[in-house]
């Protein structure tokens, strides 16, 4: 057991100070229960659908409760942010209702929707090559050059501290329904997704499971948490998971990914391509690939949850139309 | 001025009695705000997203406030119903819950989605050609028959006031954001969801002005209002908005209608298209062409709304998918 394990770097009065900060800020996503999808998994399935927050994705929760906390100079000097798209929207949207500069370095494959919605937002975005640039040295670059101010997508306190807030919310609106939640899935990249909300979970319902769900191609979380420590993934993978591509755990997220989640789920495409697909007849909710993870993983069968009260979050719907025109139409 | 305009046949205490039959038993949509949306459109948009309700349409709160009082002789006789697919699903579900049997018409070129919905929810579903036959008269002949209850889409004052519910909510939901509707907009087929929400907002709101939207070739609300009396549509017409082809408006409907309406705006199937669009990118949500009428008429300048809070009801999403990739991919 180490030191980080014992003093997480972010705690529940984090995650609670962020949801004072984010109050009337964000969007209060309602729960979504629905009858045809509980009878075609034999569960109570409770959806927190973040397709509905700003933006299209629950990062702007984590964004806003990092940027509303800069100096008067921080303001001044700006915003620079690396992401594949969600966190990039979410950023400049945090800007411009702040009314602070932002500069994005986003991958030359991300889609043209989050690229466009990023500009039109009025964000600077400056595209990179995933394969031969480091993103991370370029916008350490930018920052040292004109002061501005990292807003990393997950490996922060109070990003971390942000996306937690949504389980506060899960936690409370399940409680409300008179339920209890007997485990919680959420998708998977760097891990600030899952470790807020683990980290709120597990002092709101400590019964509840809280598990992470990976592609098949980006299960570094999960090879890490059984191996004990941080492991990447090897070079040259693909998934339709556009927003679930990252190198390896974070630095901050993982060390509380290692104490509080049950463990780490991992979905293919296709099981993916299901989900986005019952999401779209079932809930009638646009979800893109990253954010139907958890959704997939329950289709797929990957944890057995017969007669149990599950949380699911779908994170994002950010998708261009016709790639999700082909995830819609049966093979 | 005539009787029915003084005395209607649904007042709003009608509504509010539905409004205790449903409690609990219908999704109470939460209302949504976008700020995307609020910019391209230049007002305060709140929106009533009702594909999240049950099967997916704002239909189950008129089926349920009808069959829920049904008598115990009638529930034995079953149901039947005749409708394009909305009504279907909602009887379908209904009947499913309760443990009622219903026999449902649907046109031949119904959606698949909603038939095969419809008969997975329990239902028989009778096929007929809309051109060559008369659904009234074979639901009728079943009804006489075997003793089955007719639940109109439409023309009945229990359906009616259970579609008026969604109008308390809209209205009670807008004060809790202390927002004032200076327009409610609501899709018109037979005029069934106008004729509820007017009535509800009428006695809630009184300042609010509560249009209908219909298609360009069923504007036969539209042209009835001008004329003073009910004038049906001109047969051989067609539109995208399957759930909006009625011959004219409802016996019942109408008058309220009449009474109650600011208005009637219309729309082509290209404005239907542009809001499926438009809600897909925006608000993550799917939209059936329907459904999608209010919105439509807004993108397309049909009201002048500057700077005013207007709530808009998104009835409807069914559709199937490979419509739907259709229509949000650019033409």
């Amino acid at each position: 057991m180490n030191t980080k394990t014992l003093a997480p770097s972010v705690s529940f009065a984090d995650v609670e100070a962020a949801a004072q900060r984010l109050r009337n800020r964000v969007v209060h996503t309602a729960l979504i229960e629905n009858a045809a999808l509980n009878e075609r998994l034999g569960a109570r399935i409770l959806i927190k659908p973040e397709v509905l927050q700003h933006t299209g994705s629950f990062k702007f929760r984590g964004a806003y409760n990092r940027v509303i906390q800069f100096t008067p100079a921080q303001r001044e000097a700006g915003i620079v942010a690396w992401s594949s798209g969600n966190h990039a929207l979410a950023v400049s949207s945090v800007g411009a209702r702040l009314g602070i500069q932002a500069t994005i370095l986003m991958p030359s494959d991300a889609p043209v929707a989050k690229v466009e919605g990023a500009r039109k937002l009025g964000a600077t975005v400056r595209l990179y090559d995933r394969k031969t640039e480091n993103r991370e040295a370029i916008g350490t670059e930018i920052a040292e050059r004109t002061g501005a101010v990292i807003v990393p997508p997950y490996d922060d306190p109070h990003v971390i501290a942000g996306q937690g807030t949504l389980g506060i919310e899960l936690s409370q609106q399940a409680t409300a329904l008179e339920a209890t939640l007997d485990a919680a899935l959420v998708s998977c990249s760097g891990g600030g997704l899952a470790a807020g909300v683990a980290t709120a979970i597990h002092a709101l319902s400590p019964n509840t499971a809280v598990w992470c769900v990976e592609p098949e191609q980006f299960d570094d979380t999960a090879r890490s948490l059984a191996s004990g420590t941080r492991v990447g993934n090897p070079a040259g993978r693909q998934s339709i998971c556009d927003a679930l591509q990252v190198q390896s755990p974070g630095d901050i997220t993982f060390p509380i990914n290692q104490a509080l989640l049950a463990g780490a789920l991992t979905v293919s495409d296709e099981d993916v391509r299901q989900a986005i697909r019952i999401a779209y007849e079932d809930l009638r909710l646009v979800v893109e690939p990253g954010g139907a993870a958890p959704l997939a993983a329950l289709l797929a069968g990957k944890l057995d949850i017969r007669d149990k009260t599950i949380g699911i979050v779908l994170s994002g719907g950010n998708v261009d139309a016709d790639k999700f025109a082909t995830y819609i139409q049966q093979p």
